[in-house]
């Protein structure tokens, strides 16, 4: 069966792999989709990020949904032919942070597609794949394989929803409306926020942020002020959702954010100089997000319900030997929000 | 003009009351629609609950919305004309819970419409009331007059809500469903629980549970073990809202609610006798939840955005020359969840 | 060697066991101390609590320290000499809750000398016991064997602090003062709390509470309204540890306490009947506090570091051989707080 | 009487200034002690700090005890020779975050002896003082007029603890050991810290550190990898208290944080550049901390009980007339952790 084998930047393969036995807790899935994912797109055009590089061929990919074709014995409630969402996140069970459920901060995580560890863990771009039964999540009929490959980023914003606490009738900014900005944006109105602010400096992320659901879409490239009139009274925003990984897009919205204002900070972007006396003057809580546990569940759950809608975050579905369009297009903001690969 | 006064249990009258005339910081309001809350039934039935008791006359209701006839000249951003919700809480704003954000727990409420304190508050059922500008919330024009007279129980609601912390994601049960309960399944859905759970013991209240989106009504009357299938691996739920006040259904979720789940009494219903080693061994984390305060300014944002919809709870709007018939109707479960008295 | 076995209500007997080989994990420890907890005496003398009964003969205790004989070719950090307090709960690390890290509701707990399975899980009242690694925490040279078999007791008290939430300059009542109401005493101190009143009906035991630094000590019995002047503003103190087990000194303390107040239930009583509409209005926060996990660690870094003191709590220490002396002193509340049984 | 009044970078002056009346509901105090925080010494040395500058002559000052010498019709609990503490804290109490119990961020907060807005806010180092009845804090007879005027950087940092949320059983790692970070060390070890390391880079503040109770004293010049060890499993502080404002000390700890810790940022030091991707990755919550509220009343509870001592932080006690001496040592962290000036 065929990967997408990244093997240095640019270098992008389809590669025969071998698709190994099904064990007793494990089940064999046809791969159908995968999205890509701006850490997939590091790999390509970059060959990592920051200190992360690429030093062997790996698979990549870890956003997907499939159909199962074989079920292990020891495995219940699957069985071949149901359709799920795979997690690609595969903590130990056993360290301290799992132990106090903190799964996303394992001492042995294996996350499928990642480069952080050597040998690198090898990732789910690929037709065939044999995973563990908890990674596994029953789509419903009318959510598509698309839709399923977005569980995972979903997760993600989910997650930082869940890091911010309550957004029950909280006034938030989202700053960054790439993939996962536009998710915060889905997340947090589901999550009861009453008004959703969403910046970027480009015109095609923030016609779907309003697509989907926020109130005001700023341009900041053409209203560099746009946040002055959220200043009053020290700020009107009680959460910021950070998703754009650019310190002006963080220290920009200070002015905008309450006192005791909660920062989650998604967006992966290197050092940022921030004013920290402003820091501490109005107390602000600026809290990292990283990946997920508990919400990829959380995250089909809602999918399968129809309570969230990320069908208009898919911009195209492209055949898995289309790679580099695929990933061309996916790196295109004006263009896409999430590609979506076919591994059919 | 018209106000409905109570002077003990079954005599509620229609008299004539003076309006005050307006200060610097008050506008005066013409009422249009006021919502029968179970407390008023309460008085009008019973002439109170508990040790509370009607022992002068006093004007009923704090569930209203009206149209603004004149603004104070002290007041911003209101003028006459402008329809608004009208929050029947005030407190003093300087006391020690006050000074702590627990305005709901101030040593001086005049909550409208309540026995409590000597001489008693007298309420908001009235065809003109003069308010306090910091009452006042604006309805946007596709909000009925009668939507905002349910401002107050859904505050009440989404009070209970911010009570049991964030709920994305979570599983819920909702015990009881009077307009309480129902605005308690409402306000949920919008704080992002995934699945909710309703039990009465009455087809009616059930059905309308079902039609403002609750995954499962269950009947207890005649499916006395509906909770069971939720029981295993020590309950499934992990919060609860108990708006009955009725301990058999508080204590009869215990085995349904899982390990550290949250319980949120809403109810009143006096004494309760619960299984104390149940709570203990299974850490459950029992709170009341009373009134509401920031949360009234939410529930008129949620009702302006269309985030929620109460209109499937609003049975009947009745003249409040009628008020006899119409809290009959109140009382009637089986025939009527909410019902407003129009005082045009 | 012996161990202490409980047959029915009465019927104690010491009784030779055997001590199974050690595996690469584990360690063989000769037992030195064993505190005498109300749970052993609820065994001993009614054969049982609510529906737990001692169903076959079962090794009671679970307070225990001891000197490490003979360590496994698999455990790091300890070796045959080590004086070390050994926690009596072993979760499974496997199942939803552990996984949450909520291990003290593993749906398989093996807690030492418990009835509530079947079989019952063998106690720790042995000369020599094989515990796992995780099991062990070493005791400083200063801290003594019946010190360290207090760790289990105030690793319950820590944890019931811990679900209080923070206690820096909080006001604190703790209503029963035996071991566990005493231990909580010490601990909300040290935990920051700068003011704590105690209640019971005996004077031995409130003469402790002095002893051990609650700044008031109150003697039900003699003053029934001894808690009215703290019933001002709505009552005083933040944060209630309910240690009696008892309905009144629970409902008995509702006044006392400020709205929003927080109740940790600790002390198991059956049923208690509470006025609901009390805990509706003020808001209360009422949780179990069951066991504990991390806290055994805390317990055991807090003996070893003198920030906290156990020694005015242990009342006698007697040989193993004395027990049925040694139970019926432990039951007698004017005479001891703590019985500690020697295996020497 | 006479008062301390900067008139610019280096110009002190003793000047005679006039007692206001004293109100209903005040008091008038003759002042006896002032301690000179960083502020006052940023004012003196600086002119001010960041955009914050002396514009116009202003008496310093804010952190002072004294004894009561006339106090108003309308003031209740307190009489002429009562010795107390003095808040300098004056929220308005009425703004939205007074409303909402967080009145550090009050919109129109005067705190003593502050150029931040214009006209400044006058200070407390004078004789005497008219003051609100709330701002006084009755000092125990054993509490000294200095120790009275830590109360305020006492209270500071307890606030900051507070911002930690429970330290009961946490590692906790404090840089930078002036006043503020010694005063953390105090409150955490008051809240239940079992660990506390302190890293500087001098050797008089590390040695006054280990007198009030660090476990360990680092000092960062001598020892630049001195966290080194703290750095396994993903680092082993639960939380940390960053008082030095130094950008170094709080990145440099980064490693030795374990994933979720909570960095409460206390110092200011303007711009800092961050490494956000180990903020993401780990997951850190980073907390401003500023001033406080409650904790003031905290503050004198704790140092009447003697719960705290705040005694070897006092390095000298000079009379306001050696004001520039006095400054010049509070300067000089080899000589001097916190110096007083006497007002007799």
């Amino acid at each position: 069966m065929d990967a997408l084998v990244i093997h240095a930047a640019g270098d992008l393969r389809v590669e025969e792999v071998e698709t190994p036995p099904v064990g007793a807790g494990q089940m064999r899935v046809r791969v159908r989709c995968g999205g890509i994912c701006g850490s997939d797109l590091h790999y390509y055009r970059h060959g990592g990020f920051g200190t992360v590089r690429v030093r062997e061929p790996m698979v990549l990919g870890h956003e997907i949904a499939g159909v199962i074709e074989e079920v292990g014995s020891a495995v219940d409630g699957y069985r071949a032919g149901d359709r799920i969402a795979i997690s690609p996140s595969r903590p130990c069970g056993l360290c301290r942070y799992c132990q106090q459920g903190l799964q996303n901060h394992c001492l042995d995580m294996r996350y499928y597609g990642s480069a952080m560890r050597m040998p690198h863990v090898q990732g789910a771009f690929r037709q065939q794949i044999v995973v563990e039964a908890a990674q596994a999540h029953r789509l419903a009929d009318h959510v598509s394989d698309a839709e399923g490959a977005l569980a995972e980023p979903l997760a993600v914003a989910l997650h930082a929803v869940n890091r911010a606490g309550p957004l029950l009738g909280k006034h938030v900014l989202v700053t960054g409306c790439g993939p996962i900005g536009a998710l915060a944006v889905i997340a947090a109105r589901r999550a009861g926020a009453t008004r959703i602010v969403v910046t970027d400096v480009g015109a095609a992320p923030l016609r779907t942020a309003e697509r989907i659901g926020a109130d005001v879409a700023i341009d900041m490239a053409a209203q560099p002020d746009g946040l002055g009139p959220y200043a009053a009274d020290k700020g009107r925003f009680d959460v910021l959702f950070e998703a754009s990984g650019n310190a002006q897009a963080l220290t920009g919205a200070f002015d905008a954010l309450r006192p005791r204002g909660i920062v989650v900070q998604l967006g992966l972007g290197g050092e940022m100089t921030l004013p920290m006396n402003s820091v501490v003057a109005k107390e602000f809580d600026l809290r990292g997000a990283f990946r997920f546990h508990a919400e990829f569940a959380t995250a089909v759950e809602l999918l399968n319900q129809r309570l969230v809608d990320v069908r208009p975050l898919i911009s195209a579905t492209l055949p898995y030997r289309d790679a580099a369009r695929a990933f061309a297009l996916a790196a295109d903001r004006s263009q896409a929000m999430k590609v979506v690969l076919s591994f059919d």
